[in-house]
């Protein structure tokens, strides 16, 4: 069995954007974990992993941390599970993807959804959250909720080169979702179990393909308490 | 024998940006290839393509045209030859860059070498060449000169993310190049044959990525005129 460790909000609900990558990825491949919640504040729960951040996975008696080293940890242990990469040159771009992800389109989706986000958090981490968020927006929180509008202009024309992508293929890794869906759509899924009102339209082309994502794994991702 | 049709400009110099994916492809797979060089305004020298725009390779009787599909071609014709994509999933996830270098990268790029560009076209493409890019990038050639600074730092900024990965991994497909690398290094030898100032100086990680991709092949995209 493996355990994961991930962030938990208000009413249990799972936030944590790079967890969300680590939860499709195991069952991508099948295997059963146990969720381990943390608050984002309590650093002491998860010092045992020699880091300060989840995603953090204990598997047997291997401790990962880093929702992309876990992914290749998932990939090189059961190899005889379905592929997250596909071989060498997929993991290779993989990676870029992911590094395009958390540089480009996590940037620009957190002030669209942060002051949403604080609303949902650990009553216990409020303070912690405000703190951090709005030190690295350089803004309140409030201000980032005015500013709402504008940020999400400018997530809608970053995730625009994709929309050509889903036209062609029904995925990003092709007829079927491999790794670099998940890292996409834990940006996604972010933003929907903290945020109400919706990124997408039903007439964006990244609409269709996130629902095709939800109805993964028996509603895995759509059956998770939203905002 | 591949015939490859593709823009030459002034003293021969093969400056089609995306004619240089498919002459890195055709090298990857360590197929021999004739080019067949044509103006950008002679539309009735490639009609026989159904199409407008180069590249287009004929191979045996087979015509394609578009660098996406010619890649697709190759990988599936040539399967027993080094493979392009490393599968499905790396040919999904590749698809994907492809977009995005398309959509972010080549329109960052055109306005810094623009001006470049039209200096080394053809002699009978210069009016031409004019037409089209000035109603694109909906001002002068001389003015998007002036403006090359502001534009230089802008392909910079989208390039960034890139840098994490390059760092990471020798190459954007991993520990060896394949066809995501050579869509990327396109844009750059496209740059690098039309216009004079380097794009990059060497403290930057993606000076040393094009380095090694420029030594692939006996140095085949190296040696090259440059502008």
């Amino acid at each position: 069995m493996i355990t994961l460790w991930e962030l938990r909000g208000k009413g249990g609900r799972p936030y944590s954007l790079f967890s969300w990558r680590t939860r499709m990825a195991l069952k991508h491949k099948g295997l059963d974990f146990a969720s381990q919640p943390v608050k984002m504040s309590d650093k002491a729960a998860i010092a045992f992993s020699g880091g300060k951040t989840v995603p953090i996975i204990k598997d047997g008696e291997t401790v990962v941390r880093d929702s992309w080293k876990i992914a290749e940890h998932l990939e090189d242990r059961y190899a005889d599970k379905p592929t997250l990469f596909g071989g060498e040159i997929g993991r290779g771009v993989t990676q870029a993807f992911n590094t395009w992800v958390d540089r480009v389109v996590v940037p620009a989706m957190m002030p669209v959804i942060v002051a949403d986000v604080h609303e949902r958090v650990d009553p216990g981490d409020e303070t912690y959250f405000r703190q951090q968020f709005e030190g690295f927006l350089k803004c309140t929180l409030e201000e980032a909720r005015t500013r709402r509008p504008h940020a999400l202009e400018r997530v809608q024309k970053v995730l625009e080169p994709l929309h050509a992508a889903v036209k062609r293929q029904a995925f990003i890794c092709g007829s079927a979702p491999a790794y670099a869906d998940y890292i996409l759509l834990s940006v996604l899924q972010w933003a929907r179990v903290t945020s109400p009102p919706d990124i997408f339209d039903s007439s964006d082309p990244l609409y269709g393909w996130r629902s095709r994502m939800l109805d993964l794994y028996d509603g895995f991702a759509r059956n998770i308490p939203t905002a």
